[in-house]
């Protein structure tokens, strides 16, 4: 039947346990998806809360033990927030954006531009605050290799984080990291339905396939995990150039 | 089992017809549910694609009828595009945010930041451009309630658009009017996992949907309807605040 042909399905991994530093995460997701006797197929894509991957890394510093310098100080006053805090996050920036009415938005030192470098103090234990992985993309490469290893088949890994936006309220999941999925889809000179060249469409199916686990998750819970299914045709053998193919060159952003 | 708590499913409704003007666009898609032997059911959302909703309201323009004006024909020569496609595009907006290197960004008249406007010349047929609806919450609306009257209950309406985004590469589909859906999930003042407050967590549902209901379409395909199973607990019994609500306050735009 036709609309069978393309089918997408989200499902979440039932609650994780707390991530240490050092964890297993490829052996943590697999004994979830034995837990919830469901399984990972090929051409699955896993879309993985960042946090549980920073967590898993060691990505995580006590605001206790930061010392402020004087540009994090300056700006902590001028913002609001704790000087500890503005350091951390100038350490992964490569440039603030803005700074202003109480909120950083930077250029973390892997190009994405977000708030307070994705710094977060949310779903972490203590006084301690999470930053992002050192490199998202080798973090979902690492994963899908373990994953592959233990059960036999390689799934598809989006590392996600939440992300705001400049002209539209809310946050929506993107991706900041992945692994074995096409993260753009290049339809530039291909046709339309009425045989027509397309112009300038580039679909950016890592984020999409983001913000689709970002539906099936609750900041409450813990479904840290999404398995997603419908998504074949994106999939690849080889790793790919990972979420970094999502990142606009500096030369090209309109709005520096 | 827990894991089936939460399970988001998306199928695209096969292939509409040529969408013309004037088109009962809410019995074209009763139509085409039934061909699919799919269903309807209370709690589903249907993602739109904006451009059968423009269709179906007459929001084309003939390039030929267009009489461009000099700021319109300055612009156009400076960006080397069509001083007619320009002239309409200005007329769709409030402002232009950017105008370089060949891309034209504005806000619409609506208030949504976009490249040209919305205005797009793919899957239109003949000399003609397709331009965003009037009101796209009015027609999420009203599409609604005409699919309440053909079925018998209400589905939550998205009426989405494929648009840009500054810093990142690609196009990801966003809500541009909605109807019987949360479009935003504010989860401020709620907690973690670990008990602690969350701040600034908005979620954008609507957005989200509309990007899922973006990983089951093809440009050469006519997959301008998705049905979203799972998303029963952001479905309202009143329209609510449609996407307007996903619009940033002019002056809370940072990028200004």
């Amino acid at each position: 039947m036709e609309s069978n042909r393309l089918r997408l399905e989200g499902v979440p991994l039932p609650g994780l346990p707390e991530i240490l530093p050092g964890a297993d995460l490829g052996r943590v997701i697999v004994e979830a998806v034995e837990r919830a006797a469901i399984a990972i197929a090929a051409g699955d894509v896993l879309v993985i809360a960042q946090k549980v991957v920073s967590k898993a890394e060691g990505r995580l510093r006590a605001l206790e033990d930061v010392q402020p310098k004087e540009d994090a100080k300056r700006l902590a006053s001028k913002l609001d927030k704790d000087p500890r805090f503005v350091q951390l996050v100038l350490e992964e920036s490569s440039e603030v954006v803005r700074a202003q009415r109480g909120v950083l938005i930077v250029r973390t030192r892997h190009g994405y531009v977000c708030a307070n470098a994705g710094i977060d103090v949310s779903n972490v234990p203590g006084d301690a605050v999470s930053l992002l992985p050192e490199d998202p993309d080798g973090s979902a490469r690492r994963l899908r290799a373990e994953l592959a290893k233990l059960v036999g088949t390689a799934p598809a890994i989006v590392i996600s984080d939440s992300f705001g936006r400049p002209w539209r309220v809310g946050q929506t999941e993107v991706a900041i990291g992945c692994a074995g999925l096409e993260p753009v889809d290049d339809q530039r000179g291909k046709v339309d339905a009425l045989g027509r060249e397309l112009t300038a469409t580039l679909t950016a199916v890592a984020d999409e396939a983001a913000a689709a686990a970002g539906l099936m998750r609750t900041k409450q819970g813990r479904e840290a995990v999404v398995r997603l299914r419908g998504l074949e045709r994106y999939v690849t053998e080889s790793d790919g150039p990972g979420a970094k193919a999502l990142l606009r060159e500096i030369e090209e952003d309109l709005f520096r």
